[in-house]
């Protein structure tokens, strides 16, 4: 028996008058440290501690995770404040999230679990086949992690589990930073991962974050559907080479990927050879502005220019100096392309909301002599589900524009 | 000669001081009254009068058409001030367009031209084969009539052109609505329209708009995603069958549409015929609620339910009651979708933007008992590109939940 996951044990801890308990009732996932009577009982609770949250007419509302040390004090867990995380609670939702991802895919390659939509408050869960990439960013997970990567195995049938302890949150929540073998044994070489009709290869090991992003699935298709036949394509900010090798698996000629990364671009003309496509590949290690700049004192142009830079704006502190970012990206980017070609720039900062981002954009389109026609707006992917009542902090936004 | 052609002839117009000429100058297409100097002159000008316009220091901005009656009292139409509306002005516009949709599409069914973002104020062309069916709602190009449907089939090769003149618009420039054939004869059959798979039938003559909303088409896509072989699915508004047939084509098994238009129905069972899914498709006609409410009496419960309701928020004025009636639709669809099962819910008001209508989406569904996960926010598709100056009025909106 460990006592502090035994249902008679768990402490209560209770809403102010001032919360909004309605909105709780509804669905909404968080509690906020100045909503919740925080008594010395409560602030010593270890983070991650489960916890049955009441109104404050001591109403139950739920089973939460508490961690005193955050901002988000408490997160629900189940609607059922006597839920026991055990082997089947942990298989329910997860059966319940596999399920979607299996209506949407083909192939098991997809963000298995995206935290708070899926259920399962801080974590989240790739699927690369036989292998998945775990982030416990939180410390109830960290707590359940046996149980949890149990019945992840016995739900997908994957042969190995990673767990990846890079997330930033993690620290928060006074978790280590080690990355372990859950389940299985680490894969020796990059892994292949079919998407949009190209092979990427994903380093689950060494890579950034879980080795690949599946969020920009759908941005990568779109891209793909705007190249002709023998078009000249660039991916700046390639990464492992997402846009690219769409684009040259939807019919261009040559793709150039710029990223600051020599690993990720070895991993891209890895996936580039896999994808048979390998002399239509070509690679640049440099920092993108500098390389933006380059390339248009060269007179190069191209039918198509994608820019996927990291959060320049990750803070609402940083938002200013972020949207201006974004603008020097979209005026370098566009001189770049040809007269009717394509120009897709995305964001994945939280605080630059899509109409900052779009008229950022735009903007440094502008200021590069260059009108435009805004063909498409596209957010991460559907397995990447958000809860309605959190929709506003959809993070990734991607916008086309014809120039 | 056609004296109020002629570029020497042409009036000035200047904006006052106070008026942005330098949002013009970046792309802005529109000069709003209260930034024009109004004289007695330009308040005489027939609505669709082509004027060069100034900014307040006299330098010349382009070539605008003007309409004293509107509160968009000018319309960008050339950057150069000189330029000639002639054919080859037509046919460069066009040929443009068409080379947008020729890359995103495989046939020859699409918008070929929306409005300002195609450098053609106020026109929409729709293209259904060999085809079109061209809206003038701007008097400038009514006036412009015969020059542009001239080369609107010589740059596409249609061999019919129809006009539309069922524009809400129209009123307002001081047209008439009177539809007429400009180019071959007008079909006597409704049109077969290949999309996502399936056979649409548009009647070009007699139905809703010009016959068959194109704008729905990815999110369409997007539904048949969500069907499993066999799934029973709902398409509520259904208009010819967008939604309803488009998931037939993706794997669902049995379709049930819902409107209030028998003409709009037997298009849409037609449709079906045409697909070889008829014995797959049922119509249903009623008023949509009383058809929602009716079918959680009768313990119905569906895989997939859609709901493409008419504009509920037309205007700022209709805000209130346009968001109580997208809260009621979600109300009322929620309890036909099975657990785990998809709601895709749609607006095509200007006035209720995407967060307000989420937000009232997510109300219905929680009044309703359910709890929910957004998967995915849609737009029009990209033969509907937009000026990013005006991307704020982008008017329609799909959100598809999984419940």
């Amino acid at each position: 028996m460990t006592a502090p996951f035994s249902v008679s044990d768990r402490p209560t801890v209770r809403l102010k008058p001032k919360a909004n308990a309605r909105a709780v009732r509804h669905g909404f996932p968080w509690v906020y440290a100045n909503e919740l009577v925080t008594d010395r009982r409560t602030k010593k609770l270890t983070p991650g501690t489960l916890a049955m949250l009441e109104d404050d007419a001591r109403q139950p509302l739920g089973l939460v995770s508490v961690n005193p040390n955050s901002k988000i004090i408490a997160r629900m867990l189940d609607r059922d404040p006597a839920a026991e995380l055990n082997a089947a609670w942990f298989e329910a939702r997860l059966s319940r999230a596999l399920r979607l991802r299996e209506q949407l895919y083909d192939a098991p390659f997809y963000r298995l679990v995206h935290a708070e939509a899926d259920g399962l408050p801080g974590v989240v869960i790739d699927r690369f086949g036989d292998a998945c990439v775990l982030q416990p960013n939180a410390a109830w997970a960290e707590a359940h992690l046996n149980v949890l990567a149990t019945a992840l195995a016995k739900v997908t049938g994957v042969t190995t589990i990673l767990k990846n302890a890079s997330g930033r949150t993690r620290g928060l929540e006074g978790l280590d930073d080690v990355n372990t073998v859950l389940h299985g044994t680490a894969p020796k070489a990059p892994v292949q991962v079919p998407m949009n009709g190209a092979t990427y290869m994903a380093d689950l090991t060494g890579g950034q974050k879980t080795g690949l992003f599946f969020d920009q699935r759908e941005n990568h298709a779109f891209a793909a559907r705007l190249v002709h036949p023998g078009a000249k394509v660039l991916d700046v900010f390639s990464h492992v080479g997402g846009f690219g090798l769409a684009m040259l698996a939807g019919g261009a000629g040559a793709a150039l990927s710029v990223d600051g990364s020599t690993a990720a671009l070895s991993l891209a003309e890895q996936g580039a050879e896999a994808s048979s496509m390998g002399d239509r590949f070509t690679a640049r290690k440099g920092d993108a502005f500098d390389v933006l700049t380059a390339l248009a004192d060269e007179g190069q142009s191209f039918d198509v220019v994608i820019c996927d830079p990291p959060a320049f704006a990750p803070s609402k502190q940083a938002l200013d100096a972020g949207l201006r970012a974004y603008e020097r990206v979209a005026r370098l980017a566009a001189p770049l392309v040809r007269d009717g070609g394509y120009l897709g720039l995305c964001s994945c900062s939280h605080a630059a909301d899509l109409g900052k981002f779009r008229a950022a954009s735009a903007r440094g389109i502008g200021r590069a002599g260059r009108s435009a026609q805004l063909l498409h707006t596209g957010y991460a992917g559907p397995d990447h589900p958000q809860l309605p009542q959190l929709a506003e902090s959809g993070y990734l936004k991607a916008v086309f524009f014809r120039l």
